[in-house]
């Protein structure tokens, strides 16, 4: 490992475990889906603090492929950390007996995300635990993720991290390659995968929010285009919500 | 009404008007309780958009009160916006299925308001709608809510107000006397006050949290190094996720 990645590294490594101390918590609850964000934030919380003190919760509904629930266990197995697989279907089952329920992909993965923070939040209440995020900072900007769901924890350590990044990293603290050469998915519906939905490789995303960030003042092309229509649109999902309490208070 | 708190109320109602249209939103949709914030936080909404745009949702579990239900179902009348009564304890239930689930009166509580947050946004997703929060401000700074469950919305229309100027509004606005005249409490347990939980009277919290912020350097009494005590425990509350994302991008 070179020194720079060795240095970046440990600065996430230190801000898990700052959390931690400064906290008084316990350990770190976090959703391992079988992807490559949730297996790279866990394995920096299994350096930050020993991985006896790191619970993994894998949540799957009835239409989570097979491979993701063993990838997250041979993962965690791997890192040494705890795990345990817990299906959500008779929970989102208890939820179709709302009034007016109306079943879309849409509306059962938003549901879903936020029925697996809930259950993280319960296990990190139970024990004095701090629930640990894995967006990363592509998704993030995007907005691609279920507010007060997968975007909500206490600790987002690789939220600084595009999507490419995501990977190097995770290459370099050896995350199973099974993980890393698959295609990235929300798991929202059967096939789903996540540059499908966006209508966008992801390497072609990240160049353009790099780009965006040098201080370009005009969408050049189609692609800046759309991912500057998407960072507008979804810019509630990064800011707290619209009220007159001024900045001072928060 | 005096000219001052006519300008106070345009304001609200303007906040909730702007956010309705910038987002491109059909309407509020608000979980009533039964108490005075969310009767407040509801006739704000009633004022700025046509009541038949905004949807209350009373959602009790079996220690809710069945005065709180009622008193709800009076206010959605009396304010003439549409709402319905879903009570959430099967979905509860669904939970008590999760290994090793304890219960105490606190996970409980907590899980129902993230259950409340799940489903409000499941109908403000489904119709395409704007979640109204409910919180005061009091509540707000000491932290006296469940993360990512009742304090997680996309409006906050009371949430500069303390628990004093709540009431004032609530009696401006002809909030029946019913809601305004009883104890404040969370519903966390049968016979739960807030005051009794928080171990101070709310309108001592106001006068401390007032003077608090108009400088005072030093702690000068026992209620004030409480009140600060309990700022700087639930400060992440009211932070983003700690992550190594700088300012900038949010």
């Amino acid at each position: 490992m070179d020194e720079e990645m060795g240095c970046f590294l440990g600065r996430i490594e230190q801000l898990i475990r700052y959390a931690v101390w400064n906290s008084g918590c316990d350990g770190i609850v976090i959703g391992i889906s079988g992807g490559v964000d949730s297996a790279l934030a866990a394995a920096m919380c299994c350096r930050a603090i020993p991985p006896d003190r790191v619970l993994g919760i894998t949540m799957p509904t009835k239409v989570t492929p097979e491979e993701e629930v063993s990838d997250a266990i041979h993962l965690c197995q791997v890192l040494g950390m705890r795990h345990c697989v817990i299906p959500i279907e008779h929970i989102i089952d208890a939820h179709r007996k709302l009034p007016g329920f109306l079943e879309t992909p849409y509306l059962i993965g938003n549901l879903a995300a936020r029925t697996r923070m809930a259950i993280l939040y319960y296990y990190a209440n139970r024990d004095g635990r701090l629930v640990c995020g894995t967006s990363n900072k592509t998704e993030y900007m995007l907005g691609y993720c279920t507010k007060w769901g997968d975007n909500a924890a206490d600790i987002q350590p690789i939220l600084h991290l595009q999507k490419d990044e995501v990977y190097s990293l995770a290459r370099e603290v050896g995350i199973p390659g099974q993980i890393l050469s698959k295609e990235p998915s929300a798991g929202l519906w059967t096939g789903q995968t996540d540059e499908g939905e966006l209508g966008m490789q992801y390497e072609r995303i990240d160049s353009v929010l790099r780009l965006l960030e040098s201080g370009t003042k005009e969408p050049a092309s189609d692609d800046e285009r759309k991912v500057i229509e998407r960072l507008k649109k979804n810019e509630h999902k990064r800011r707290p919500a619209l009220s007159l309490l001024s900045e001072k208070n928060r």
